[in-house]
């Protein structure tokens, strides 16, 4: 079972999952509109509501921040390979990301919640490389999970191979690239591959890519946060989209 | 006193303000290259370094990850607001952030590591709207807090005035502005500035700036984690400016 946290977390779980809430866990001495709100469209989709001491909740929700309100969820499995190529066949020009090694997973669920905002079509996450979708990822997903399409990858190299055979351009990121995200042309199909917080890419993923693009960086820090590189990345290709799609 | 977590942390703030590195706690059983040349480091610079249990080392930490060292520091100040008024005559086309009421450490340091990235010349706090600049901001800014120029603001519709009156563009960010990030020019001088998790800007702080901004959004996420936000708005500026620098 998987339990996410939040006022907005449950929410849009309500919204976009509800066969997968069993059941809420609810503060008893907390009193405020958007957690009543909440209570009365669970309650309407028949979903039991506990009302549990503070303690209680901060016990369940595994010291995240609840704001009153934790959801007893199915546990989230990630999507086959096989319900991926299928789904792979429906989209048009997708834009994808690809999480390789990302151990944090605040970070993870971080970067799943830019990939959402960006409109990525599906992350792709190796099985053995990448943080568990937790508790605290899903709350930093901040509902991104409900709606993405999230894949469960085994070989990552192995995948982005098959996608190039369906003409998808890889761009994988780099510090060390000279390339800089901005002069690269995103095609209109893009898998966007990041990797791990401290060790990037694995050379072997690099050597699949088709580009590799960096973040110009100035002063002393040498990176940016997992997450926020991800989404910088990401909504150039969504820039870039949007004026092709004005100049056609 | 102020804890410095982790590697990466800890051996920027040798290298940018050893005299701000009061000791360093080491994990005793802990041996990798990382480590040991980060104390020599420390030596060299005649900064007491000491053995300790990892228990010991997970308090001093507070929690956060370690990976076998934290150094005790000077509490972080923040610049006065004359200090930046001088700082600031020595600018020349500068690039500002202001953060207005990020309430969780981990989001306020990533900030402040954006920031860095970008190449932001200083940035405003407002003093009494700002989560502290305590362990967990420090550790999540990875290093940036130890070269960024940040004053801290009492009055921060006024400093947008006063900093209006030097020229500067003034540009926030907002869910609900039409012009998007990438739609606007931003100024050779510019103020970004960004608000809090839940409730974004103060209107006040809206109704002082030039432009309003927001960042498209696709499906069912609101929002984007507001270190994110201010990245993909601050490479925007970087990525007009570059632009703007070739073609002169």
């Amino acid at each position: 079972m998987t339990i996410v946290a939040g006022i907005h977390a449950v929410a849009e779980f309500l919204r976009a999952t509800p066969e997968r809430v069993l059941r809420l866990s609810v503060q008893r001495d907390r009193r405020d509109e958007a957690l009543a709100s909440l209570i009365r469209e669970a309650r309407a989709q028949d979903i039991q509501v506990s009302q549990v001491s503070r303690d209680a909740l901060n016990r369940i929700s595994e010291g995240t921040v609840h704001q009153g309100v934790a959801a007893h969820c199915q546990e989230f499995q990630p999507q086959s390979e096989s319900e991926f190529e299928t789904f792979f066949e429906s989209l048009t020009d997708p834009l994808l990301l690809a999480i390789e090694g990302v151990q944090d997973p605040r970070n993870l669920g971080a970067c799943l919640r830019s990939a959402a905002g960006a409109g990525v079509d599906a992350v792709l996450l190796p099985r053995n490389r990448s943080a568990p979708l937790s508790s605290a990822a899903f709350k930093s997903a901040s509902g991104a999970l409900s709606s993405l399409f999230v894949v469960g990858v085994g070989n990552l190299a192995r995948r982005i191979e098959w996608l190039q055979d369906q003409g998808v351009w890889v761009v994988g990121t780099d510090d060390q690239a000279e390339k800089q995200y901005t002069d690269y042309e995103y095609g209109a199909s893009t898998l966007v591959v990041v990797g791990s917080e401290d060790a990037g890419l694995r050379e072997l993923t690099k050597d699949r890519c088709d580009a590799l693009v960096s973040i110009p960086m100035a002063g002393t820090v040498p990176s940016l946060n997992v997450s926020v590189a991800t989404g910088i990345v990401l909504y150039e290709c969504v820039r870039q989209r949007a004026i092709r799609d004005t100049a056609e």
